[in-house]
């Protein structure tokens, strides 16, 4: 079959199973509208004996650095996975079932964020914290690659993905995929050593 | 009346009482999306005493592993629900006040979600946390089957369900439910021996 | 100016300051959304000694019963807000700037109502707790009732709304807020008197 | 190059760059539906040892009050945030990546307000913790004030934005985020004094 076909199979056979483009883009949009916003609730408010004391204060809030450090960061990393969604998610044109659990899959990996925005954010020296951070980092990549190429493969994309984007965004997607990796493999084996 | 003019009726008679079908949706997909993002809530990070120490790190979260079971298996029931449902809303062409309330029970047992699995996670062998569990998910399963009755009977599905379609379903969730029910049972026949 | 001149001019004479309806109608659908779902953090999993015991959990979640009828309240109270919401908007043609901030009014009283939930189910027997839940509802209702007087009266309702319905509507709602006075009344006497 | 000239420039040159305009809206409304409804989540209810007591109650209630007032501000900000907001978005007719950005910044600002809000609620009468508050609000607008400049200037703004409507609202934006700046100097003032 040509890609071109494919599409048609896709596209016509699995009328049933199809599911609606719309409510799986807005499903993704409110879990991450939700993880982002709820990083906040582990930013606690310190305990002062003197309530007026900008210094106490300071110093309370100055403990809690690692944990606004790792919010910032965790806002961020969330916000670019939102980001490049987007990016891609215009060139799927069905969703399949294969691309539907991929989907849930960093769904999952992004609802459990927050736990490992609070573990990296209380213990940022702690090589099994920052293994299981970049872990759920790494998951969140690889479904999202498997995303792209199942549905590549499969004929799910919008006749509008040239093979040049596809295949630029692939690269992309594997070279941060190996950097998570490499960042993973160093954590793993502090964790060993340690 | 055949079938056809049931649905005509329905349409025709309540314009008032119909709500807009895309904001029960929309109320639908919200309630998911945090429901199953603030699952996460539940698993809080471990005391430490070193806190570089990757081996009382692990041990932490091995005393949490029921939680983490808990949260995968709960994450799984509430995506289920959610793929579920969108399978089958499609369908539904008229929200009528009957399957308004139909859908509320559903969101209300979706929302109350969160407290089962922490329950569950807490005390995976308490028979009664388990019955709640498998209550809660009994309670979602019989008002999303009334819905598809109701829906079937009024005559508030597009002509698009076929009766075979219909049937399909039907039994699918009278199969899901039966096995709910019993597994209620047995935990239920626990409690009252425990 | 008759009611058709009225509505005219709402919508020619503020095209800046008109507000998108799509927008304020989702900013509601995702505050309730959440209100509903977080309704759920207050109940919390007690305490047991023996953890397999289905009696100490049993007798645990007796002692969080006013906690679960306040919750089981709340969610029916603030699902019946939501459907009114949804049966009123319909005939909002266009949000000026006095609707606008009575839907805000709306959303305070929504955004607020999990604490008055919290607060009625651990001291269902105080009645400043009761009068504070209960004004909560009052406030809404009052906001609800005003937004539909203004919306009427500034000509800003869709001429598919008669002065039948918009009466009819008005008579209910009034009705509603009576009650909610009424009960407001015999907790602020109560709250006077113990 | 005239305006328009520069708006089919921004429009064309950028066919991948560009994000769903509507996606970003609904992460936008999406993240201020959350936040302004998790502030609730601060608001917890005293302990009493007279259940039944309105006093006692009143009197944990009182000393709650600047928690109260910080809520009832936060409330209002965020939602002079999100009114504004939706005034000048429809406005935005391409979302360049350097608007994406500064839409992020505005997100961070909003997501971080309810940590904000409790620490102002917690400590009001401490310079550092208002310094904060303030600090976070004018993050917002001039983050906000930043993405309307860009917007005109690289002519990502629909030909309906006059000049003169721009400048006004470009003023006003001006006016608050000088007020903002000038209440944090004030702080920051008595945080050094202090």
């Amino acid at each position: 079959m040509t890609h071109a076909q494919m599409q048609e199979h896709a596209v016509h056979a699995s009328p049933e199973s199809a599911i609606s483009r719309s409510r799986v883009e807005f499903l993704f949009d409110g879990v991450f509208a939700i993880a982002i916003t709820i990083l906040v609730l582990e930013l606690r408010v310190p305990e002062l004996t003197d309530r007026h004391s900008s210094a106490e204060l300071a110093r309370g809030l100055r403990a809690l650095a690692p944990t606004f450090g790792s919010y910032l960061l965790s806002f961020f990393v969330l916000g670019n996975f939102w980001y490049r969604h987007n990016h891609h998610y215009r060139y799927f044109r069905t969703i399949t079932p294969a691309i539907l659990v991929l989907h849930f899959v960093q769904l999952a990996a992004a609802a459990f964020f927050p736990f490992c925005a609070a573990l990296f954010g209380r213990y940022p020296f702690n090589p099994l914290g920052a293994a299981i951070y970049v872990g759920c980092v790494l998951v969140f990549q690889l479904a999202s690659l498997a995303a792209w190429i199942v549905g590549w493969r499969t004929g799910a994309m919008s006749p509008e993905l040239t093979p040049e984007t596809y295949r630029r965004s692939l690269r992309r997607m594997l070279r941060l995929g190996v950097l998570a990796a490499l960042l993973l493999g160093f954590y793993i084996v502090n964790v060993r050593t340690s």
